[in-house]
C-alpha cells in the first residue's frame, strides 16, 4: 500500500508554520507498514486542493490530508472533496450534535458558521473529533481511500490514533507488520555511533537502523518489518540487543526517554537527594530536571550563582580562590559542588562553571570551556569539557554533560546509597 | 512569479525530521515578492525526483529544491537534474578546489567519494557553499529556473541569502516589492489580539496581517507589498504604528525579540540588578534570562528553592509561615521575593511558587495555580495566575508571566533607578 500526505493551508504554504503534521503522519504511516510515496502542500485555493487530490488518487491507494476543515470562508477542503469525489455535502446530524455539545460544555453559544463543520460528503465515513469541533472523514476518490483530518496537530493526532489507524490496519491490502524502537544515547558523537553500529546501519537492512541527532542526543531508530507481528518483534529484539551492546553506557533510555528522566529514575532507585550549583548553565539543569514530575522528592535546591559574591556567600567558595584560579576553573567547580552538597545536606552535589560566550573568552579560557563538578560521599571529581557553538548551544550541551556525568555515576554505583 | 518548493530525502519523506527547509524557503520567497504555488517532498528515488521536477516546470517559473546533494549513493538529485535538464554532469574545477580546501582546513584528507559533489550539470550557474562541501546550482528546466541547494539547513540558508536571493531579485520578471515586520506580544490571548486588530486583519488586506502563537507569545506578522520598496515601507510603517497603538503594552518587541531580551534591555536601561527565587518554575526563569549574552551584569543570582528547608535557610521565609499558609501561597511568594532581593542586595527580587502538576493539586490550590512576587524598593506585590495544561506548559507560562510582570514594572518605571 502506498500513501500520499497532503497538507492544506496558506499558513503552511507561506512558511508561517513548519509542516509538522506531515512528518508526524509519515512516521505513523511507516510504522503501520504503509509506504509513503510523496508529500505535498497546497494553499487555501479550492482548485489547487482539487488538483492535488486528483493527481494523488491516480498514483496511490491512500491519501491522508490535514487542514482546511475550520468554520471560516478560507477553509475549503470539504468543498474540494465534494467536487472531486462527486459527493455533495450533507448535514451529519450526529456531528452537529457533538459540536453543539462541545460549545455547551465551554458555556458558549455555537456560532452559526460552525454548522458548516458538520457538513460531510455524502457516503463518507465520519471520524469523530475528540479534541475539537471539526470531525474528519474518509471518502473514495477513484481507486484511493482518502482521509481528511483537521489541521490542529492535537486534534489531528488524536483522530489518527483513535480512528484512522484502525481503519488503515483493516484495509484488505497486503501490509507488512512493522515494529519500531528508539534507543537514546548521549556522550558519543554521531560519527562514533555510526561507526560502532557499522553493518547494522546498511541501507535496505531489516531492521532498518537510522540516526537522528537533536540537542546533542543521538537517537538510534530501528524499524523491523515481517510477515507477522511476531516475526517483526523477534527481528527487532535481536538487533536492539546488539545495538545496546555496541553502544554500551552511552544508551540512557529508549522510546521518548530524556536524559533528565534517566537521572530522575536513578535518583529514585538509589533514594538519593541532589543539590545543584549552576553558573554558566544559568538554571537550565534545574529546568530540565524539574520537567520530570515528582522530582521534588530528590532535588532539594539549585543555586544559580551568577555573581562571585553569590558563589562565596551561598556556596562558601573562598573569594581568594576565585581571585586566584578564576570563577571558571577546576578549583571553583569543585568548591561549588562541595559547597552546595554541604549547604543542602544532599547526597550529591552537581556544579557547572564555564564561558557561555559569545564574549568573555580568553586564550587560556576560551568560549565553550566548562568545568563540571560532582560531589559525593566518596569524594569530588571535576570534568573539563570544551564545547563549540552559540551561547544557547553551549548552555544546552554543558547542562546535558552535567546530567550525563551524574547518570554515569549513579548507574555504576550499584547498591550505593541504599 | 510563481515558485514551487521541492524537498528531497527519505528522512523528510518518512517523517524522521520535519520539513523546516520548506517553511524557511517559503517565508523568504514570500518576502522577496514571489508567490509560492505548492510544496512537495519526495524520497531518494531518481525517478520520483525527475517526475516532481517535470511536473513543477510545467506550472511555475521558479523551482527551489533542497536535499540530495551529499557524497553518498543515495544522493541522487544531481543525476535527476542532469536527466531532466538534458545537461550531463561535468567536473567543476573551482568547486573541487573549494571542497579540497575545506578538508585541508579540517586537517583531513578528502574522501574520493566527495569528488561527486563537484559534478555539476553542464551550463549550470554554480552557487558556492560557504558552510559545507556541496555547492548548489541553478539550471533551466523547460521555462523554469530551477535552483538546487543542500539539505543541511545551515548550508541551505546561507546559500539562499548569499547567492539565490540576489539571483531571484535580478530575474527579469515582474515582482512586487515586499516588506515584512513582526510585533511580539505577551499577556493577551490570541482571540483578544485578533479582536483588537479587527479590520486590520481582513483577508486580502495590504499589509496582510496574520497571527502566530508559540509558547504563549502571540506574534503579529505584517506583510506589505507595493510597486516600489518605498511604497511598501510606507504602507507597512503606518499599519505597524496602528497595530502597536491597538495592542498597547502587550507589545514587548519586534522581529525576533524574546521576552527575556526585552527584560534584559530594560534592566540595562535602568541599570538595575535582579535576583530571582524560583520554586515551581524550577530554574526556567534563570535559563531564559541567561540566554541573553551579557546578562551577568544585571542578574546576580537565581535560587531554585525546591525544598521548604531551602526556602527558609536561603530566603529567610519563616517555617511557621510555610506551615500556616502553605508553600504555594501569596504570603510565601512575597517572602521569597523580599528574601532573595535582600540576600543578594539587588534592586529587584522576583519569585514564583505554584503547583506545576500533574499531581499535588487540591481544591483550594489546583494544578496550575501560581503566585508571582516582585519586590522593589517601593514595596512588594504578588500576582496570582491560574494556568491550565501539562507540567511543561505550566512551567513555561509561569516563567513568562513572571518575566512579563517584571517587564511591565520596568517599562512604567520612567527614570526609576537612575
Amino acid at each position: 500500500m502506498k500513501a500520499v500526505i497532503v497538507s492544506i493551508g496558506d499558513e503552511v504554504l507561506n512558511g508561517d508554520v513548519a509542516d509538522t503534521n506531515a512528518a508526524w503522519l509519515a512516521e505513523r504511516l511507516v510504522e503501520l507498514g504503509v509506504e509513503v510515496a510523496y508529500h505535498t502542500c497546497v494553499g487555501d485555493v479550492e482548485e489547487h486542493i482539487e488538483q492535488s487530490l486528483r493527481y494523488a488518487a491516480k498514483r496511490v491507494n491512500l491519501i491522508v490530508a490535514s487542514g482546511g476543515l475550520g468554520p471560516t470562508h478560507d477553509d475549503l477542503t470539504r468543498h474540494a472533496v465534494a467536487a472531486v469525489a462527486d459527493a455533495p455535502l450533507e448535514l451529519h446530524e450526529e456531528s452537529l450534535a457533538a459540536i453543539e455539545e462541545r460549545f455547551r460544555r465551554l458555556g458558549r453559544p455555537m456560532p452559526t458558521q460552525n454548522r458548516i463543520q458538520a457538513m460531510i460528503p455524502a457516503g463518507a465515513a465520519v471520524l469523530p473529533n475528540t479534541e475539537g469541533t471539526a470531525p474528519g472523514f474518509v471518502v473514495q476518490i477513484g481507486g484511493a481511500h482518502a482521509a481528511f483530518l483537521p489541521g490542529v496537530p492535537r486534534e489531528m493526532r488524536a483522530m489518527f490514533d483513535i480512528s484512522l489507524a484502525p481503519f488503515v490496519l483493516a484495509l484488505p491490502i497486503e501490509r507488512r507488520a512493522v515494529r519500531a524502537e528508539r534507543l537514546q544515547t548521549f556522550g558519543l558523537p554521531e560519527s562514533v555511533v555510526n561507526e560502532r553500529l557499522g553493518a547494522l546501519m546498511q541501507r535496505g537492512a531489516n531492521p532498518l537502523v537510522g540516526l537522528r541527532v537533536s540537542g546533542g542526543v543521538v537517537s538510534v531508530k530501528l524499524l523491523a518489518s515481517g510477515q507477522t507481528g511476531e516475526a517483526a518483534d523477534h527481528l527487532l529484539a535481536s538487533v536492539v540487543g546488539e545495538a545496546r551492546r555496541r553502544l554500551g553506557e552511552a544508551v540512557f533510555g529508549s522510546g521518548a526517554d530524556t536524559l533528565e528522566l534517566a537521572v530522575a529514575r536513578l535518583l529514585e532507585r538509589h533514594n538519593a537527594t541532589l543539590a545543584v550549583a549552576e553558573s554558566c548553565t544559568g538554571g537550565l539543569i534545574g529546568h530540565l530536571l524539574t520537567n520530570v514530575a515528582g522530582i521534588s522528592r530528590f532535588l532539594l535546591e539549585d543555586l544559580v550563582t551568577y555573581s562571585n559574591a553569590a558563589k562565596s556567600e551561598l556556596l562558601g567558595v573562598p573569594p581568594e580562590l576565585i581571585a586566584a584560579a578564576g570563577a571558571v576553573s577546576e578549583e571553583v567547580a569543585r568548591a561549588m559542588a562541595d559547597g552546595v552538597r554541604r549547604r543542602a545536606r544532599a547526597d550529591l552535589g552537581l556544579s557547572t562553571t564555564g564561558v557561555a560566550g559569545p564574549t568573555g573568552g580568553s586564550e587560556a579560557k576560551p568560549v565553550g570551556l566548562v568545568f563540571i563538578g560532582l560531589a559525593t560521599a566518596e569524594g569530588t571529581r571535576v570534568e573539563r569539557v570544551q564545547l563549540v557553538g552559540s551561547r544557547e548551544l553551549i548552555k544546552d550541551r554543558a547542562a546535558k554533560c552535567a546530567l550525563n556525568l551524574l547518570r554515569l555515576h549513579l548507574s555504576k554505583a550499584g547498591d550505593w546509597g541504599r
